[in-house]
């Protein structure tokens, strides 16, 4: 099994191929950045409009039973997310109806600060708002996967602690490992872990070690320090992979309608294109040989079973009850 | 088993108790009128919350054996509805949405044109327009009720030829016998029957002839003389009872946002107040006693069953699937 916690871009029926002979079980696509209710809505309508007509190779996933389901009847599992909560519209009450609708994973807050807490690329972090807590303390109730991966530092910890179920840092790095405002101290990571959740450490260029970029060796090494801080039932794969993506696509993730200069996330004005991904990740497939390089790298077959599919698996579990 | 195809206004815990102590097994609220996507689901969402906090009294029914369950356990059984298909914004995806959060019935026009149709207060009625096939197809696919009480002839005649479900009309009476835009032709009503359709006898006084407002039994004649039209296994009761309505409520009914000035719909200037019940019907455990007054009117025990739930439970079994 391998699953991939967070992907992004532009999905069909040769995407959905591909991942799958690539060796993947599940996927968490993202459904929306900065959308509103109606147009989550339209995105959700569309994706399921697409796995209906590819329903003999993908199935949206709702719990771990339709994880193996996928698994067994050679399908990809779709488990769908946004990286954003501005869906919500400010109004508690659809967090169960998007739930009830298949969005499994909701990321409280994207690249900016809004009515749940702070992002990880604003100056001051006010911790998880009283909306905030609510969403928590909904998604907690309702089974929905609360994503950090974006968010700010003190909203992320606060996060953690008022969560009843694990969180989780679907698509990061170490900030240990590889210095940057996307990346998550050891000190999170482990509050983090010690609640049960997990940190998926991304393939993502801008957020990865330049010799974790050169050699799938030297990313599975990134991988096993990530162990040593958050433990080896805590970390998993959230590559951040981009399929299909295009400029038009890279302005709306780092612009919304909320800008009109573009605000460059985890890139630069000296990187602003879209970075490649690593060497030796030319195509998902090859995804499939990390397996080996864990191996190499030190771990042994049930070790690399967890890093590959096993601890995202418990998280899925106990957040989806 | 009483079932009653449509009801409107504000609903507690004692109005639940109420119905439920009254005797009806099953009824359709309204949950909008001019409503959008954002408010149809907020609207949505506090009735969840209303219905979970009265559990012990109520479900919320998406099925035929959800409405026997609620029998068996002495609840009532709320099978959701709007009046309209502005919930749907113009999208074809919202219906799937919809249906799969519990609305089972939707009627395609309150009392406006809209992009679906006509509605029976317009004085020209287009038929069912290309969106509006597309509507009904999709819910028919999806199994939710369609129902025609405010939808203009033409419109009504084409979506009960275009639809391969039966269809209802859920609160209206027979023109022939009281003649109003928002009652219904004969005409009408055997091509309903024809298609397995069902109409709902309303006790709405502005709909239905003065007599049968004074007593059950003439009520209950006013019934046989529809079976008489439709055959016996295509009426049943749809009161279109208003709990707790006040004069906002009746505002919003006529005017939504789409009018500065009183559009009196089945009422007029002259009676522009909210009309009282009929005077056989003071408290809704009353339409308990239609049963009795059917039977009085010759109907057989088996008949009386058929036209005080029956019937509603075929076109649901048929529709909802």
């Amino acid at each position: 099994m391998l699953i991939d916690g967070l992907q992004c871009g532009f999905y069909d029926r040769a995407v959905f191929e591909e991942l799958r002979q690539g060796g993947f079980t599940c996927v968490t696509p993202t459904l929306g950045f900065w959308e509103g209710a109606l147009e989550s809505l339209d995105a959700l309508g569309q994706w399921r409009d697409l796995a209906r007509e590819c329903a003999d190779i993908v199935l949206i996933a709702r719990s771990t039973a339709d994880i193996r389901k996928a698994h067994e009847t050679r399908r990809l599992a779709l488990l769908l997310g946004y990286q954003n909560t501005n869906c919500l519209e400010d109004r508690i009450r659809y967090v169960e109806l998007f739930a009830e609708l298949g969005i499994k994973v909701m990321q409280l807050t994207y690249n900016n600060q809004n009515e749940l807490g702070g992002s990880c690329y604003e100056e001051a972090d006010s911790g998880l708002s009283r909306f905030g807590r609510e969403v928590v303390r909904e998604m907690n109730r309702v089974g929905m996967l609360i994503d950090l991966s974006h968010v700010g530092e003190k909203t992320t910890l606060d996060t953690i602690e008022f969560s009843q179920k694990p969180v989780a840092v679907t698509h990061a790095n170490a900030a240990s490992l590889f210095p940057h405002r996307r990346n998550k101290s050891d000190s999170l990571i482990k509050a983090l872990s010690q609640k049960g959740g997990i940190i998926g450490c991304v393939t993502y260029r801008n957020l990865t070690p330049l010799a974790a970029c050169d050699s799938i060796d030297s990313w599975c090494e990134m991988v096993a320090r990530t162990v040593d801080i958050a433990g080896i039932d805590h970390v998993g794969i959230g590559t951040d992979l981009i399929h299909n993506g295009d400029r038009a696509y890279l302005d709306w993730m780092r612009m919304g309608r909320w800008s009109r200069s573009v605000n460059y996330g985890a890139g630069s004005a000296a990187s602003a294109d879209p970075v490649s991904d690593p060497r030796w990740l030319t195509r998902p497939a090859d995804l499939s040989k990390v397996s080996d390089g864990l191996k190499r790298v030190g771990f042994s077959k049930e070790e690399c079973e967890k890093i590959t599919a096993g601890n995202w698996l418990r998280v899925y579990g106990e957040v989806f009850g």
